[in-house]
């Protein structure tokens, strides 16, 4: 089988949990994988002297209704949540925790934590959100709550965020097809055209 | 007819390039038409607090490709020109003058004027290489340059700037579908869905 894609996500990023919604599906249909990534966006935006986009003059008005527009776009349900963003570092823990045990348990968790926030409108940055969230799943509360705390866990999210810095990886969502970088989820239709064509 | 799109760029804009290049046959294809309006992306990176994309960490090394790639995608022609962004107030300025006279002669300016950047690699900032295009859609150079120095038509041209700030534009290619505003080359997509059910 060719190589897994590779799609790098924040939880606080709407258009990566519109991505989220259809990336495996996409791939599938090329007989393709996909590796799921976490990372914490304020690293890249430390790096790149940015600010969070619901800040920006101008652009953060656009964005707050483009995020809903571009969902129903791609038909995902959305609910703007505020606080919007928030810190997803316990999140992004608990993910690495489950997805070295079971990566396929690991998306479902991602996927019940963008709907908490992007659905249900539910504040995942506590701990205790993201253990309560982690049993929908089949995870243990205590568990993801002992793993969040885990140094090593916290290492190893920290050389997540690191090495998806060095790889460029400036965004959210970001994904690797094959080495070639792809921004956001209006570059889904590209992904779609180069697994189908080897390129364009 | 229904209300025209507005279509907001700036000539040193890659992904107005790329929309200018289809925007009046999506319209056309929904009996509609496309005012086109300069304008100067730097006015609104100040107000952003934004740099040109080139410069910035990460991201500048990923556009320098996508520029190219998306211009695939699109089935346009593309050369990344150096320097890159350029000053287009000139140009912007013989735009306006043409366009308060010939509105279709006004795209056929900007459709050169892109051309000249984007496919042939020229810098289009000087004004007398702008008043040397200017002669492909039949403009007389000497003219063109009497009106790029035209007190009235600067101060058009401020108007311009500050009335697409004021309208919220941040970027280009830019556009308002009845009062909906799109940014990007990216949400042609969403544009033709609108057009097509008047909303989505």
């Amino acid at each position: 089988m060719a190589d897994p894609i590779r799609f790098h996500f924040d939880f606080s990023s709407p258009y990566a949990y519109i991505a989220s919604r259809g990336i495996d599906a996409l791939a599938a249909r090329h007989g393709r994988e996909v590796v799921w990534r976490p990372r914490l966006l304020g690293a890249a935006f430390k790096a790149m002297g940015a600010t969070p986009i619901a800040d920006v003059p101008l652009k953060g008005p656009y964005f707050m209704r483009e995020f809903a527009r571009s969902a129903r776009f791609h038909g995902v349900p959305y609910f703007q949540p505020t606080p919007f963003p928030v810190s997803t570092v316990s999140a992004a823990r608990a993910f690495l925790w489950l997805d070295a045990r079971d990566p396929a348990a690991a998306k479902r968790l991602a996927g019940a934590l963008f709907d908490a926030y992007f659905v249900e409108g539910v504040n995942i940055s506590p701990a205790e959100v993201v253990a309560a969230i982690a049993a929908r799943p089949g995870c243990d509360a205590a568990e993801v709550i002992a793993a969040m705390g885990d140094r090593a866990i916290k290492e190893a999210l920290k050389a997540e965020v690191d090495a998806a810095l060095v790889a460029g990886v400036f965004g959210a969502p970001f994904f690797f097809v094959d080495g070639e970088p792809f921004w956001g989820a209006d570059r889904l239709d590209q992904i779609d055209l180069r697994l189908a064509q080897g390129g364009f």
